[in-house]
């Protein structure tokens, strides 16, 4: 049997901490999210962030615009947060509908406060090795790999998934501690043949159960950062009754990677916060 | 016995397009090389880039610093080039000498002018799969697979060396292309476990005949970007003679990926030319 994450629980220390050192700020830090139009998912999303954001002491501002507002609304919306100095972070909520230009919206996002770490330039800073802020997802998987102290070095790590939000910034992040890593996706051949070899494994597809016992060794670490809701329940990627008997350290979906990457938004927002302090 | 790649005659082929193409310009592009202090491996580099320039009709700017000189002073020139009209493409020769922040230095290019495709900017771009300039050795790893018809999607891809200037930016490329890519290092428990897998396999380390028959299968397509230098005589990271016996393809080193990627440098100076003229 193996070690199930409580993501919970390790969140909530994180948050308690933020929320203990909130306590001395006479000014709260601020967080602004732009959401677009109408999406059920999205409303949970932010107002799980909302509420963390809340509960800690940072103030928490909804700027929501009907789908038809324009680009242009939008832009100077962003423009106007960017030269707020009350405003911390700012968090374009994806997806947004398909008529706006996600990449321009999130590049009007000035670096400093692009706490989902999804700019051009923060990508790229990332890639050379520099601070810089980080997609939240990635660095709840890295936190709690190394809350467990997991060793990565020379690790066979291999992530499912190629997106910008989990498995790219997590590759940079796990090349920096020196694991061999593995991307796969949708259009790999033989899925199985580098899930078996895994000694770390990520799932980020949402696809439901699709990383089964059979595809993994004994003793892997599993996270399972897939998201997918059917009939109102929430379930991730990897069948947990079965791969849970084979892993050494799994996370639960829901209640393992999500709040980790909640803790962490928080997170970001208190280095933008503190580097404005600075 | 494999097919060999000709990488020589593969560039001329580029460059005599290029230079039939600048025939009709009035004005040639024109691009600028920082070099700062001696190293003769640098001299070298530089040299190889001048000649091609101007072998297809590029004009070339050499700066040469003496190893004292300020960084200030750089950067300035920097700027001044950035701001130059007739000025196409900027480098900064690496490496630079170690008293130097190089990541401070490329930086200072404006990206517009990013021959190499080093600034922070353009490798977020190119991680967020847009439109940008790309590293010469990794798009000379692409040119010669895509030349050579070579199959990408759904492939095992394995790459060896975590570089800014090829393994990162190659991996990047290969997800974009749907291949499967892993990244091994100095780090790398049990490489050849990886290489042995491999469809494709890149070699980008500069250790001299790391990579043996014994660590690859048969039919698998090897490109060596390792450069080493013995009594003068370069070499690659790949044992020629005997795995190009089980290779399909492979490119020998030198004459491989070398006068691809110069030629990938003319191919991006021709790149900001046009795009400056639009």
């Amino acid at each position: 049997m193996s070690n199930i994450v409580n993501g919970k629980e390790m969140s909530e220390k994180i948050l308690n901490e933020v929320k203990q050192e909130l306590k001395f700020e006479m000014i709260k830090p601020s967080v602004a999210v732009i959401q677009i139009g109408n999406n059920s998912a999205s409303d949970k999303y932010v107002s799980n962030k909302m509420k963390a954001c809340e509960d800690v002491g940072i103030y928490f501002r909804h700027h929501q615009f009907e789908a038809g507002t324009s680009e242009l609304t939008i832009v100077n919306k962003i423009k106007e947060l960017n030269n707020d100095d009350y405003v911390n972070g700012i968090i374009v909520q994806l997806p947004v509908p398909s008529n706006y230009n996600e990449k321009r919206l999130i590049n009007s996002i000035i670096n400093s406060k692009d706490v989902d770490g999804l700019t051009d330039i923060n990508a790229g800073r990332l890639i050379h090795g520099k601070k810089t802020l980080i997609p939240c997802t990635a660095m709840a998987v890295m936190e709690i790999l190394d809350q467990n102290n997991v060793e990565l070095s020379g690790k066979n790590f291999v992530i499912v998934g190629r997106g910008k939000l989990v498995g790219r910034p997590l590759m940079e992040l796990m090349l920096e501690r020196d694991a061999t890593v593995t991307i796969c996706h949708s259009k790999t051949e033989n899925l199985s043949e580098y899930t078996k070899k895994a000694d770390i494994l990520v799932s980020a597809t949402g696809i439901n159960n699709l990383i089964t016992a059979e595809m993994v060794k004994k003793g892997v670490i599993v996270i399972d950062v897939g998201i997918n809701f059917e009939e109102g329940k929430q379930s991730g990627d990897v069948d947990f009754d079965s791969v849970s008997k084979k892993a050494s350290l799994i996370t639960p979906n829901p209640g393992g990677v999500g709040p980790m990457t909640v803790a962490m938004l928080i997170k970001n927002v208190m280095t933008c916060f503190r580097n404005k302090k600075k």
